[in-house]
C-alpha cells in the first residue's frame, strides 16, 4: 500500500542524511518540494538529489512565507488534497524538509492535514544545532542540566528569562534582532561560553568562537545559530 | 593523517545512522566501544555492526557507572591515553555513542581529554526524542515557542518550574522517579498533551498515548522518554 513520507534532510550536507531517508527517497514515485519565495531554488532538494531514482516526478510547490495564517492554510490544504489523491492512486509520495521534521518545520502543517487521511511515515533528521555542536566539538548539555532551545523571534521576556535561568541554550533565528541578542548574551555574562555558526554544513559556513569580535551592524545569514554552555571549559576551544 | 572519530549511532535502529557515520565506520582501524556494567553487551555496537569492515580491531572498554567522579576520570584518562597512542601510530580510531554525542553523552569526557592532543571529528546522531517524535508524528515545537529538554534526575524545583513555564518539553530519564513525574504532569494540567515511549526503535518498544492508563507502580525501562506539547491538537492522536 502506498504511503506518504515526510523526510528530514538534515542541515545541508548530503552525508548527514540517514540510511532510512536515503532508502525511502529511492523508493518514491513523487517528491513534493517547497519552492523558495525568492530564487525558486530549494536547498532541501539539492541535499537529496544524489539519492533520487530516475524518472521520479518532482512537484515544486510554492508556500507563501506571509504572516497571514489563513492564506498559508489555503495553500497547505490544496497541497494536502493533491498528496492524498496521489497516495490513493497508489503512488509513494515524499515531502522533504530541512533539519528535523518535528523541530520548527512547516512540514507539521501538512502532516496534520494528512494524518487522518492516509498513512504518514515521518523520518527524523539531524537538526542544525546538533550538527553545529558536533562539528565544533561543543558539548550542548550534560548530566542533570536542562537544555533550552529558543527561536529569537520569541517574546523578549521569554528570551531574557531563559538567559538568566539556564546554563545550556540553543538560540535559533538570531538574524532578525542579532545586535540585541548578542548584547543580552553579554549582559547576562554568557558571552565567554557562546559560539555562533552561520550556514552550518553549507557553502560559506562561518564559525565565530568569540562573539565580541563580530561587527554587530553587519547583516547575518538567515541560517545562524548561537550555542551557549556555561559549563564548557573555555580552554577547550 | 590518522584521526579520532566520535560517532553518534542514533537511538537503536541501524537505519538511523547517517551516511557520514557509515562511511566513517567503514574506514576505521580500531573501534572503542563501551562495555556495559552488567551484561557486557553493547547496544551501540549492535547498531553499527553491519557497517564495520572485516579485520577491524574492537577494543571493549569498561566504564564504571559509579557516582565517584575521580574513579571515572581515572578510567577515562587511561582510555584517552590509549586512543592518543593508537592515533599517533597512524590508526584511525572510532568511538561509538548512543543517540547524539553532544546531548547527555559521556563521550564528551573522552572528547575533552583528546581534543588538545589529536584531531577529533565528531559526527552527530539522531537523538531518541527526535526519533520518538517523528515515529509518532508528534510535533515537538513550532514557530516562536521554546523547547526545553530536562533529565528527570534534575532537581525537583527545576522540573516544577519548567512544567509550569513551557508548553513544549522533552522529559528524559523518567525511570527513576516515574510515579512522581507522571503525577506532576497531571497536576500541571499537561497529561492530555503527553506521550511516553520506551525502547524507541528497539526491541520491545512501547508507546503510551495516554499516561493515565499506565500502572505507575510498574518498573519502567531505562530508555523511556516523555514528550509534551500543549499546542498539539489532541484530535490528531
Amino acid at each position: 500500500m502506498a504511503k506518504f513520507y515526510g523526510i528530514g534532510t538534515g542541515p545541508g550536507d548530503s552525508s548527514l542524511l540517514t540510511l532510512k531517508a536515503v532508502e525511502t527517497l529511492g523508493g518514491l514515485d513523487i517528491l513534493y518540494t517547497p519552492e523558495a519565495e525568492k530564487d525558486g531554488g530549494s536547498l532541501a532538494l539539492s541535499i537529496v538529489k544524489p539519492h533520487l531514482k530516475e524518472g521520479l516526478e518532482i512537484k515544486y510547490r510554492h508556500f507563501p512565507m506571509s504572516f497571514n495564517k489563513d492564506e498559508k492554510m489555503i495553500k497547505w490544504q490544496a497541497v494536502a488534497a493533491e498528496i492524498t489523491e496521489d497516495v490513493r492512486e497508489g503512488r509513494n509520495v515524499g515531502f522533504i524538509t530541512l533539519g528535523d521534521p518535528m523541530l520548527y518545520s512547516t512540514y507539521v502543517y501538512i502532516m496534520e492535514l494528512l494524518v487522518q487521511q492516509i498513512e504518514v511515515i515521518t523520518i527524523p533528521g539531524i537538526s542544525s544545532f546538533s550538527n553545529i555542536a558536533s562539528s565544533q566539538n561543543f558539548p550542548l548539555v550534560m548530566d542533570k542540566e536542562p537544555l533550552i532551545i529558543i527561536p529569537c523571534t520569541a517574546d523578549e521576556e521569554i528570551i531574557d528569562t531563559a538567559l538568566q535561568t539556564y546554563n545550556c541554550m540553543v538560540l535559533m533565528k538570531v538574524y532578525k534582532n542579532f545586535e540585541q541578542i548578542v548584547k543580552k548574551i553579554e549582559k547576562y555574562g554568557l558571552i565567554d561560553y557562546a559560539l555562533l555558526v552561520s550556514q552550518s554544513s553549507l557553502e560559506g559556513e562561518k564559525v565565530y568562537t568569540d562573539l565580541r569580535a563580530i561587527d554587530l551592524k553587519e547583516k547575518i545569514s538567515y541560517f545562524s545559530t548561537i550555542l551557549i554552555n556555561k559549563n564548557n571549559n573555555p580552554s577547550m576551544r
